[in-house]
Formats: structure tokens, C-alpha cells, sequence
């Protein structure tokens, strides 16, 4: 058995497992230890293979083709530093419970740990940041090994799948000669040829009694679900179903696809980040149960609301079975799926005789509503009315991907209900601004119309992301808030120290980015006022590729209109909690 | 003691003993965990201050600054996917032998673990590639805890500093709120305010029974010397003082920083990877001992030259005690200080009575050279050609910093002995393409004069790192050899495989890099020919800021002139082996 036809076989088994496991795309740098994978993946028909020359951006772009596809995507690289390049993707994936199969090449065992050139010690390489670690033999041909290749393979990919998902790593070692022998019975598979083993998966159920339990301590009680994002689809409807006859409200944090779509819209309340700053509106709406799904949400005021309310019994359920209560609150966790949670709880709850509770929650929610319409009347460019906005102008079923730090704020607090089926995506597992444009342009791929907003810090750490747009043809609509430096900084305790805030938080950049968008093959735009981006936005449908719209705003004048927005807005709720209205 | 008290004391104690304990550089990333340290350090007067925005460049740029100066860098970002950026740096920092002091912020260990917002978990974040981790206690402002804050400090510091240097990762703990109170007497230290602790840290010695014995096994035999990067700057003169007694050629990388200089250079062979590629001189200068310091060469010639001489007595000697044997035959491995080991030898030595190996090494090495002025014919921009122009173009006590794949084996071929003090410089530790723009500007920073060359896919990978030249006004030329896309990979098998030859590794990104350089405010000169290349680095000296000169090159031409020049060469070395000469 030559080494080379030992490398072709245990390879190509293991890429045929892959495709016949799920995988349909894999993104992949170039580097030379990698090189036999490489070459074999690109010979499969049934694979999509991206390759993107940074590593960092390559996994974040992977995370993008995961987290819109709900399916699991293989990042490639060669050994050293290319390998180090993953780690914030694998974290925000590990944190985001995003399945990723990382794969990467490394020396044999007899070049390890002896100064060989571009080997690093790779085993457990990114820490508890993965779910399964594996280091792989060395390429065999023996029906043993191709066996053990295919098994791997398979279950790799269940591990990264199954609840919590998240990330997984095999390093594969492989001795020189690295190219393998391309024919065209490459991946005939002598046994099993469809797949050599399905993993076939549970989910968290509960029995019957501990349902009985829920249900006495919620029915009849002032109650409120909280929904962050729930990768299942069917939980949408399982969970207003829940609510309506609970009559809960539900606040739906804007990455829990709550605030539009198919099912009932009329429980949600979208508004609670700007009413629940007002001390009477939280003390008029005090529940007795807070019901919780998913991550915790994006607002410090809903966070705060959580942690004023210790006595009220607080459910938290995660189909993941892990601890998601920084609010050290949680009176019950409840390791269950999502869904199935909703559904088999709903028999055993008599429903709530009165609506009053609800309703208050929804008179405060259009209350608030009513007195943003105040938004609208700033003449300027800025960044809580950018969101507003965007409800109205974005088409129907786009996908509205927002970066970290202000935009994903502004758009919890000003972007609305719709009936448009618009998806909301960020990457709140680890909160980062960095790999944002690379996530972005990878859900895009699979996106119907992709409109990303972010800050210019965020924009500028992921500059090289842009390369995707340009090999790959995508078309994307990046609205760039460019208030030249850190936004959010402005809103923390240290904007009220001078001495070093600019050095230190403020941090301008100072850059044209119209070069770089040039660089890219890109279409900058200089947004002048509103009336210029609704016409932008509505052309934007039949515009391809790159387009980047900058909208230029001042963090002093930023943080001016917030505050002076939510004070208006505070005496309004106020006005009408006290019968004023 | 208020919170705020503490918090400031502690964090003060600890800047001040980084102060103390010979750290003057930090690189600080922008976060709002990390502020409390972040606006401690910048209080400092003796602190410089490098605020850089990608945490991935900031850590590079620290490495640059720590490589050049021979000294810890302190970096500090805040938590979540931003330590996770540190990495690709750390990994080289730890494979290059280079100190740096890891700071990281992070919630306090109640918000870990629950899902609290920008929490990862930080603990042994960066595994096995840090020398040393410790999780701090939570800020105090006892005794005993300013003792710790401050052990703590100058114990790190050490630690990263000592043979084989390398990093250590301190994660700090902060509770809100995040402000210290910052007043003059902030860095004013009750107990020893000169220094806590001051370390006194030895190096492997041996002793001088061991010198005896290695004496008698290397006087009067066929002998070479291989040299690697040795950080200490005695070591030139003691390595050719001892070679000049044993009759042995110095094979001096590159990166040996011993092809130019003020020692003695008679001794020293600069065209070995041109030479030992050719079997007649391989077989003529066969050696029965040789001694290799530092890290393995870039030569992969030389590599295979030392791997077919097994019979050959190997010794690696290693000042950091590691175990530095690629090609697996050492006979002899010397855990001793290199300069130490050279000195001590001296005596025991009673030198060879025979300078004629000595001299064949020296003949083989002049023929090779004076063929090699073919180069010097060649009337198109090549990449061969270049380092051999640069070794008359740069100025005296220029530093040259070259990327990985192609620049640094051009380099090695190419770049021969001068007599100008040209310092060499390269990320080698894992020999990876990312950080190599931000280490050169990290570098540019304490250099006389930098020169940066590197090809366009390792420019890219870096793009984000030219910020820190507009923002700190740096002063470096960077000398892009563009040959749209991997260079390497054609003189490597897979370019006999045409398939996926372009997809995967050939990979042309078709990118105008002027755009790049004109958003970070540098001038970009497209070199049209040799006389424009010697006019711009003629006048270079005295241009300051960011300077890009791109040479467009032909990756297929590249590949073919190299083949042709080695051809030729090794004909001629032939004729001399020979003695057709």
C-alpha cells in the first residue's frame, strides 16, 4: 500500500461522509500541510468550497453560512498560526451554540515539539471552547481505518449539531508526500456506500408531572415570557400559543425573530427597552412569574426589570441544558426544548380568567409607540432613527444583520413590529465587533437581500471580511454609522472623564473608507439626508454586489438625542401610568 | 474602603511594579471591562501608551516593539472574543522566544458561566502557548493583597523574560463600577516605592567537565557551524572567535543577524541554500561534526544537507533548555547559555591544525557567490533579484523585516554578507503570514530605519495593522512583491497538479492596494524598473511616514527564473567541485 494511495482513501472517505453527514459548504484557506484535504474536498461535486485567505475572517464567515442555514459548515486550514486565526470565530460560535466543524492540518507526531517550521502544539488547540476535541491517526487504507475515518466524521458532526451546538475539532496529521491521487471512483464507497452511520439525536423532554407543576404556579398569576433567539422555527408559534391563553405579554428581544412574522403578533411587546427606564411603568407592570427562553436579552433595562423582581418565580428553560441566569434569580431551571416545553404545558394550563395584566403591558407598549413617532421628527441623520426608519424602508423578508455595541442597542430600542418576515441576526455569543462584516457576508450568501448595520470601529475590524464580497459576488447593502470612533463609550461612566476618554474610549479613526470599499470592487455611498437613503433602500433591491452607505453622525450630538428621547418618552409613560392620560 | 478604593490602589500598585520592573510600552485595545486598568496606565508618565483598535494587530504590533527592543511589552483588552484575537501572537511569541505580558479583563467569577453578556471563559485561555497563567484576586487595597498585586507583577514579568522567553497571560477580574479615582498621588507606594521585588534570574551554565568532552570530540575534524536567531548581542563575536580556532565554516542564516555586523565575517558562508542543493558539493564537503545554535534555518537545502549526514556528530545547543531537532539526529544535547558555551569551549580547544575544510567551504561559497551575479543581469523586476539589490540599496543600520513564504527564502538566497549592520528580522516562531505588517511597525517604532518587504498575500492578511503608521506616525517602507497571490505554492508538488491549482492555493486576490494605502494616508509608488527602485530607496532616507513601493511580479516567470538560476549555478559549482575551475 503506498502512502499516497493510504492518504487518497482515508481522505476521501472521510469527504464522502461529510456531504452524506450534511455538509454542504466548507471554507477553506490556503496553506500547504492542508493540502491533501483540500485537494479532495474540491474534487467532491456535492461541496461548496469557499476559500478565503485570512483565517479570521474565514470562520466568521463559516458562521454566517451556519447560522442562516441552521446546518452545521467545515472550516480547512494548514497548521501554525492559520490554526490560531480561528479562535474568536470558535469562540463566538462555542457562546452563539453555532455548529462548526473545524478542521486543521498539522505535522505527524515525530515533528511535533522539536522546532520543526510552522508546527505548534495543536491538541486541544482552542480549550474548552469546543465541545469534542479529536486528535486523528495518520492516514490508513485498512478497512479498519476507513471505518474509523467515516465514524469520526459522522459524529463530529452530531456532537456540533446536537443542543447545545457549537464547534468541534479534529487535527488531522499528515506526512509528506501531501498530494493525493484524484480519479473519478474517488468516493465509491466499497461498504455502506449511502453513509456509514446516522446519528439519530434526542432533544431535552420532560415528563408529565413536572408540566402539572409549572402549570399551578403560572396560571392565574401576573406573568411575562422573555424570548431571546430559538433556533427552532415552530417555536414561534408553540410560544404566542403559550402566551394567549397565559395572557402573558411577551417581550421579544429582537434576535428572537419574535417581532414579525406568520404567527400572533398582538401579546408582543417590542417597546420595553424604552419604557422599562421609567420607574413607574416597572413598579404599574411587577409580575408575580417571569418565563425565560433562549439567551438573555439585549437590554439593560429589561436585565434590570429581572433583577428588581426577585420575589416573582422566575422559569428558565433552555433546551440546551445549560445555566443561562446572570441574574442569579432563577427559581426554576428547566432543561427542556423549547418548543415541546410550550406545547406539552399548554394542556395543563386552565388560562388566565383576566386580561387585565396584559392589557396593561400592551396600553404602556402603545403608549410608548405613540410618543416615538417623536423620533421620526429629527431633521438630521441619526443613529436611534436609522432603525425606525429601517422598518419602513427594508423590503419584505430581507435579512437585517446589526453589529455589536450601539446598532444592536439602537435597534432593540427603535426597531419595531412589522409584518414584513424580516430576520434579525447578530453575534451575541460573545458580544465581539470583530469578524462582523465576514458573518454577515456569509449569511448573505443564503440570505434573500442583506442590509448590514454597523459602527465604523466594528466595520474596520473586519475590513479584509469585504475580499468575500469581491471573489464571491455577493450582494450585500452595508449601512456604515460612522461617528468616527467607540459610540457606545459616550453612554458609559467614563464619558464623564475627559482626561483620557478620547485617547482611550473615543478613539477616532479618521479614515475614508471609500478607499477600502473602492479596493473591493464596492459602491460607496455618502448618505446626505433621510430622503436620500429611502431612495437609496428602495432601489436597493435591484442593485448587485458590494454597496456600502455611509451615514455620518457625532457621538456628543448621538448621546444628546438619546437621552433627550427617552426623557420625552419617560414623562408620556409617566402621564399615562398615573391616569394623566 | 469603598469599591472605587480598592479598586484604584490595586490597580495602581500593579502599573507602578510593571514600571519597576522594566515594562515601557503597553498596547491597549479599546473595552469597557478592561477600562479601570486601561485609564491607570494611561496616568502613568513613564508609560507609552499604544491604543490600537484589532486586538489581533495590537498584539503583533506588541511583539514588533518587545523583538526590537530585547524587552516585555505589557497588551491589555477587555473581555470576550478580543483576548481571543491575542492569540495568532501568542502562539509566535511563544515559538519566537519573545516576552510579552497578556493582560486581560474579565467579569468577576459570579458572572461567569450564566450567560452574562461578553463573558468567555478566560481561565488558561491561551492553553499550553503561554509560559505561565494566573487568574488574579478581585481587586483589594490591604497589605497583603498590594504585596500580591505587586509579587505578582515582577514574578510575570520574570517569568516571561527568562530563557526560552515567551508570554504570560494574567486575567483580572473587575466588578462594576469600572472608574478609579485618579489623583497625583496615584502611583505614590507606602512600602519599598522603589520596587517590590527585584528578580535575579540565572541562565543554564555547565560545568567544565562537560567542555572537555565536547572539545575532544570536535578539535581537528571536518566541522560546520549552523547559526539561528540568538537574541544576545555577544554572541557574534564569541561564535566566530570559537569557529576561527576550530577551523569551522559558519553557516549563518539569515535571521543570525551574523551576515553583517562588526565581528569577524571570513568565516561566515552566506550562499549555502544555493549551494547544497548541489549533490557533487554536498559530497565534498561532508562533515563529521556538526553544531548548530539557535533555531532551525530557513534553508530547507541545509536541512536536508543535516539529515544526510547522520553519521556526522550533531550538537544542538540551547540556551532555553529546549529540545530544537527537526531532523532527529542530535548526539549531543547542550542545555547552555550560546555565548557561554562558545566562551568556555575556547579554552579546552587546541584548534585545527588544517584550515583546508575550512577552505573548501570558503572556495564553494566565492564560486557560488560570483555565478550568482547572473542575477544582476536580469532586466526585469524579479523577486530573486531584489534582496540581492537591497543589500546595495539599503542604508547603513537599516533594520529589513521580511515576510514568510517567498520574501524570507528569497532573502536567505540572496541577501549576502555586508558590511552595513543590516538588521534582519522575521515572525519565525511559526512562521505564519498574519501580523507580519503590525510587528514591522511595532518594530519601525525603535528601529533607525525600517524596510519592510513581503508579498501581497501576507500584506492583505494584515491590511488592519497599517492603522498603527497613520496613527502613531511611524516611519516605514514596505516594499510589496505582488504577484497576485501564494508565490510558494508553485514551487511546491500540488503546482504539477493544474485542477484546482488556482482555486486553492494560486488564489489571486486582483486587488489595488493603492486604494488601502491611500485610506491610511501613505504614499504608494508603483516601481517600474531597477533604476526606479534605486532612486526611491535612494531618497527614502529622508521620507517620512508610510511609504508602499509594489513591484508587480509574475508567479510562473518567478518560478522558472528561480529553476533557471539554480541550474547555472550548480553548474558552475560542479565545474569547481570538479576542478574544472
Amino acid at each position: 500500500m503506498s502512502h499516497q494511495e493510504s492518504l487518497t482513501a482515508y481522505l476521501a472517505a472521510f469527504v464522502a461522509e461529510l456531504v452524506h453527514s450534511g455538509i454542504s459548504d466548507v471554507v477553506v484557506s490556503p496553506g500547504s500541510r492542508s493540502t491533501p484535504m483540500a485537494m479532495v474536498m474540491a474534487e467532491h461535486p456535492n461541496l461548496k468550497v469557499h476559500i478565503h485567505v485570512d483565517e479570521r475572517s474565514a470562520a466568521f464567515f463559516a458562521l454566517g453560512i451556519a447560522k442562516i442555514t441552521n446546518r452545521p459548515v467545515a472550516i480547512l486550514c494548514t497548521s501554525g498560526t492559520a490554526a490560531a486565526n480561528y479562535f474568536p470565530a470558535i469562540v463566538e460560535a462555542h457562546y452563539a451554540r453555532v455548529p462548526l466543524l473545524v478542521l486543521t492540518a498539522d505535522r505527524p507526531p515525530e515533528l511535533r515539539e522539536i522546532g520543526a517550521p510552522q508546527a505548534i502544539d495543536q491538541i486541544h488547540l482552542y480549550g474548552h471552547h469546543v465541545k469534542w476535541f479529536a486528535e486523528m491517526a495518520l492516514p490508513e487504507k485498512s478497512v479498519d481505518m476507513i471505518r474509523y475515518a467515516r465514524t469520526v466524521c459522522s459524529r463530529a458532526i452530531a456532537i456540533a449539531g446536537k443542543a447545545p451546538a457549537g464547534p468541534v475539532h479534529l487535527n488531522f496529521p499528515f506526512r509528506e508526500p501531501l498530494i493525493p491521487q484524484l480519479d473519478e471512483n474517488l468516493f465509491r464507497l466499497t461498504e455502506r456506500p449511502q453513509g456509514y452511520v446516522k446519528v439519530h439525536s434526542g432533544e431535552l423532554l420532560m415528563g408529565d408531572g413536572h408540566f402539572q407543576q409549572v402549570a399551578a404556579r403560572v396560571d392565574n398569576r401576573r406573568g411575562i415570557i422573555v424570548c431571546g433567539n430559538i433556533a427552532d422555527e415552530r417555536f414561534a408559534n408553540a410560544v404566542t400559543m403559550l402566551a394567549e391563553v397565559l395572557k402573558f405579554p411577551i417581550l421579544a428581544d429582537p434576535l428572537s425573530q419574535l417581532r414579525s412574522g406568520k404567527h400572533e403578533l398582538k401579546n408582543i411587546i417590542d417597546t420595553y427597552d424604552t419604557f422599562l427606564r421609567n420607574e413607574e411603568a416597572k413598579a404599574f407592570l411587577k409580575p408575580e412569574v417571569i418565563i425565560r427562553f433562549g439567551a438573555m436579552p439585549v437590554s439593560k433595562a429589561l436585565t434590570f426589570f429581572i433583577k428588581e423582581n426577585p420575589e416573582a418565580d422566575q422559569f428558565v428553560i433552555d433546551g440546551g441544558g445549560d445555566w443561562r441566569d446572570p441574574a442569579v434569580l432563577s427559581t426554576d431551571m428547566i432543561f427542556c426544548q423549547e418548543t415541546s416545553f410550550c406545547e406539552k404545558l399548554l394542556p395543563y394550563v386552565k388560562g388566565n380568567s383576566s386580561p387585565q395584566y396584559l392589557n396593561d403591558w400592551q396600553q404602556v407598549n402603545t403608549v410608548t409607540k405613540e410618543s416615538m413617532t417623536k423620533v421620526r421628527e429629527l431633521p438630521e441623520l441619526s443613529e436611534g432613527k436609522l432603525f425606525y426608519q429601517l422598518a419602513e424602508l427594508l423590503p419584505e423578508e430581507a435579512t437585517l444583520f446589526v453589529g455589536n455595541s450601539m446598532p444592536i442597542r439602537d435597534l432593540d430600542s427603535f426597531f419595531l413590529t412589522n409584518g414584513k418576515n424580516i430576520k434579525v441576526m447578530a453575534n451575541r455569543g460573545a458580544n465581539g465587533i470583530d469578524g462582523t462584516v465576514s458573518t454577515a457576508l456569509g449569511a448573505a450568501l443564503y440570505a434573500k437581500s442583506m442590509y448590514l448595520v454597523l459602527g465604523d470601529l466594528t466595520f474596520f475590524h473586519d475590513l479584509n471580511g469585504l475580499l468575500a464580497a469581491k471573489r464571491f459576488n455577493i450582494d450585500i447593502h452595508i449601512i456604515l454609522v460612522n461617528n468616527n470612533g467607540g459610540g457606545i463609550f459616550s453612554f458609559l461612566p467614563q464619558a464623564e472623564h475627559p482626561k483620557h476618554f478620547e485617547l482611550l474610549f473615543g478613539t477616532p479613526l479618521d479614515l475614508e473608507f471609500e478607499h477600502a470599499v473602492k479596493m473591493f470592487n464596492g459602491r460607496f455611498t455618502k448618505i446626505t439626508d433621510w430622503e436620500h437613503l429611502r431612495l437609496e433602500m428602495e432601489k436597493s433591491q435591484d442593485i448587485k454586489g458590494l454597496n456600502v452607505y455611509e451615514i455620518t453622525t457625532n457621538r456628543e450630538q448621538n448621546r444628546a438625542e438619546h437621552r433627550e428621547f427617552w426623557q420625552f418618552v419617560s414623562q408620556e409613560i409617566s402621564k399615562f401610568v398615573k391616569g394623566e392620560f
